[in-house]
């Protein structure tokens, strides 16, 4: 088999399965076999606009990153007793010299290569090669489903991270969308003993609350600030401007707000409320070095990211999984299966 | 009601139930009627040997520290709403205002009056007094043997902070102790995805199961170094110097080791093991600001440390209470409860 | 000598000289016999305004809070050898035992009592109260002035620990009044290899450079985009709303943006360029644990506050001190002697 | 030219200069002739012991390790205006992509090649390869032995970022070796403003007196423990086992002990002591990320490595170079210049 299938954004709302070659496995690579790929907002974003900020989709791209699969071949210098691992596909590939990656902060990676970012194909596709570090082995008790979910799930553990969440954290986590859901799965995984959810979509926080929130709250009917709750770690995954300025004024004394919802580029912060409290503000790009946590988490049960899924879909019907997310108001996470 | 029943010790072996007066609170104070009062091996400790390390039993003093019970009576400055409250009592109670405490280290302030450490008299009795600051109000849902026992649960919290314990943590606990299990509990409840405790007590090797431990290790049949396991961080926990000796040499790079358990002056660090690996050592004593945590985790239901509990004796029974792990190798932790 | 001066801020531009009875040391309490006190920004804002955002001057109230002087006598409980001791008076005394307090953030404790924040009296007076454990002993070879100025120098270590300042960091400062100079000196003493300092006043930029910048800025000519520098941490000090968005726009990935200067509630934060970098951004209440590494840090030659000193006052010339800094471009520091 | 001299180490005591070919720089990598090459202790270790624990060396090695110089050919994918770029080489290239590397603990990598550490040449020759992320630039006032001597400075700086040293730290240094003296400059410019250097030999005492340090002591007249010294932070550089068991017993509340010297495997550790106060032990193994801090500090002029230089040699007098510091108590620092 030299050829493969894969969906290709052309332009805006433009997406076509599209004949490609099967790429070839360089040195240090591995070739993967994807058998599930998860849909992103970024995803979407593209195929809506065309452009996230500064990156512009300029030529034909392959979308995706989320994805799990099975090691197929290998490159020179990997050893051949990894064909037929079960992988989890970390999908952004830094240059491992600069300094921020010998730093261990590779997300920072002034030239990273991450699927699905302008100019580079992303995992959309029947096989995609990338290099064996970031292939992760999964345990064969996980589902492929989930073996996709770790990319998201990495964001949580890392959102947790940033935000120091540990043993007896109160947080806040403002939006119930899959990065939401996957903050709460992983404050609960680091030991946060109450975690307050906020949306405005009531089957959102239903699930946010199957997942592990310990109270939710519709800020479309009671507003944060009526809520009593003063969290030690905001986790802000809605990137809505006026919800990250409210949550902002919740957070308790030396508290933490990590801000991982994108939402333009001017957020009105709360100056004298952070300076008298010495809260800590940061944001998050990506993930480092999450996926072994991401792996044990899953694979102890202390995070579900299969009960995210909300809908499989055919390769062929990647536009309809796209979709899926902005035509129902239920649809939190869908699967793309390239091998159906 | 102006006098009261204490356990005094009065020398080795010689424990007497004293009639004493009823303490009175000092400005700050509360007066706090004590229901539940756990035995820890350091009361067995001065009980069998007057004595541990530089600390020696001069004079009659009440054993106890691990005590909770009800708020019946405040001292000057304090708000008379707190009577009533259920509280679990932090025992030991520092100067404040020392570079140590102002840092938020108060456990090693140098003025530091702790209950049951000579000269102080400890809280095995029907009343104690202690600054309102460290009776801590515990929910109704929490029973008065927890409460009392939030006193080693906060040893286990502080080892897992210490331990920089956080999800996906590999642990290894040596000794399945009173501690060593609250260590287990507090590990997993920290984000731990593999806890192995080890301890030649087969009793105790159960329960750990029973509490969390991912695995459990005979190390009379099985010596640690032939497990195979690397964990991220040790919580040592039997004060035992061999022990501790095997588990350092297994501790993974970059890795944490907590010596928690006490046992003699002079332990043999494998100096080139721990360069090589960049292992941190440290050792604990006591704990600062962990009974909100440890709260928090027994109302969450993170952790059960009425699991712990093997025996309840009246306070005329506490000699009997204090044998009784000495007596029984199934025995774990004796609550004796001052007012049956 | 029962009765002393006292420099009374009345009403808004209304300061009085008036004769107060001289303050009791309490329990744990020492009386300061005070030499010299440095004149703060926020003096001068009480004095002109009459309050700062929330707090009110709504009864008369000592101002001053920078200050040095001499044990003249102690309250119950302290040492009477401490009488004659040279003290820098720390102007906050928390209530020790609050969760912050207890966790060495006592700056964050909501019931410190703050010199001249109202409704607390402050210390330009002939003498003052304080906790014997915040009037902190200072050597000989310190001159009373820089004994005062351990305040102002305090928040420079402060700002410099919130930055993670230390060898080889790259440090921008914007703003050069008393606070900016104090914390270019403090980051040099923590070891940051280069220093630039950002202002529109030629005096203070010159300033700026005699006590360690390696570069200064004048902004009202270069813009500091244009200036081609990456710190790794930004001290902001100058309360300026423009001049903080466009530094925090300069700050390196991984960077730390600590928020020193106060200037309104409203402060644009430009939400993608913090994400992309992962920047952290925080901000400074007063400080705690400061005053032992000012003393060492002063001791040692490594900083020098009394170069900031521009002018001397008496007591009864307060008015004038307080707007030396309005009148003339070219102040920096006044100090009132209220012994002279 | 295709050949060059090196000195090769071909058996116990036997070292002797051969011509070997030049190396070809490979993919990223770049060809560095040699300046200027520092003597460490590993190399006489080696040359007189022909081991260092576990590494044997079992086939003709090239020493050297610390070495400066400037770049004479690039590989391919390496910029050619690196061409004629002095450098200091940083001798131990990580595989980048194993957990240890990725984390930012590259130091830690299990597949690390480090010059002259059996079975890997070194860069006591005219020329050397290098991966290209590996020979860090340098500013043209920096001396070809102070680019040399950044390696033993970037040992220095990983000591004080292990001990946490920061302005106003107190920090004992154990043994006045060029290790010992290079932590002494590192501690002063993190911030340091007590450094106590204890040894033996009362010329390297001089010295490092003149480097920084605040007070010295000749633990050959006064032991440690009668010094009165407290430190924060204890950095361990003589790796002797009772200069370091004496040393342990001095640090402060909460302080840090940073094992830097190798002397053997098993030592004595003051459990209870360590515990009682909550000490953080930990070694030092190499460094990462440090040459950055290094050429900041050396350019800074905060620190001076030229001043531990005690002697220039030719490669053909490499011996004598080697064994300056076994024959002369005098003697800190050989520099053995290839070119000349």
């Amino acid at each position: 088999m030299t050829t493969m299938q894969a969906a290709v954004l052309r332009g805006i709302e433009d997406l076509a399965i599209e004949e490609r070659p099967v790429p070839v496995a360089g040195p240090g690579e591995v070739l993967v076999q994807i058998n599930a790929v998860g849909v992103c907002g970024s995803d979407v974003h593209y195929y809506q606009h065309g452009r996230i900020g500064d990156f512009v989709v300029e030529r034909p791209m392959v979308l995706g990153h989320e994805s799990g699969g099975v090691i197929v071949g290998v490159g020179p210098g990997v050893d051949a007793s990894r064909i037929g691992q079960r992988v989890s596909v970390e999908p952004g590939v830094p240059d491992l010299t600069c300094p921020e990656c010998l730093a261990g902060r590779y997300n920072l990676c002034p030239s990273m290569k991450f699927f699905a970012t302008p100019p580079f194909d992303g995992s959309l596709a029947e096989f995609v090669t990338v290099h064996e570090a970031f292939a992760h082995p999964v345990p064969d008790s996980m589902s492929d489903d989930a073996a996709a979910l770790l990319e998201p799930l990495s964001v949580g553990v890392w959102a947790s991270r940033k935000g120091h969440v540990t043993a007896g954290s109160r947080v806040l986590i403002t939006g119930a969308g899959p990065i939401g859901l996957v903050a709460t799965q992983c404050a609960r995984a680091f030991g946060a003993t109450e975690v307050v959810v906020a949306d405005i979509n009531p089957h959102r926080l239903k699930l946010a609350e199957d997942l592990g929130a310990t109270m939710t709250l519709n800020v479309a009917e009671t507003p944060l600030s009526d809520a009593g709750f003063e969290p030690t770690v905001l986790l802000e995954c809605s990137g809505h401007p006026g919800a990250t300025a409210d949550a902002l004024r919740t957070v308790g004394p030396a508290g933490r707000a990590v801000l991982v919802g994108m939402g333009g580029d001017e957020l009105p912060l709360p100056l004298g409320y952070l300076q008298s409290r010495e809260i800590e503000v940061t944001g998050t790009f990506r993930y480092a070095n999450t996926w072994p946590t991401a792996i044990a988490l899953a694979a102890a049960g202390a995070v579900d990211v299969d009960a995210l899924v909300t809908g499989h879909f055919t390769l062929a019907d990647s536009e309809t999984a796209l979709l899926a997310g902005v035509r129902d108001p239920r649809a939190v996470k869908s699967i793309i299966n390239p091998q159906r």
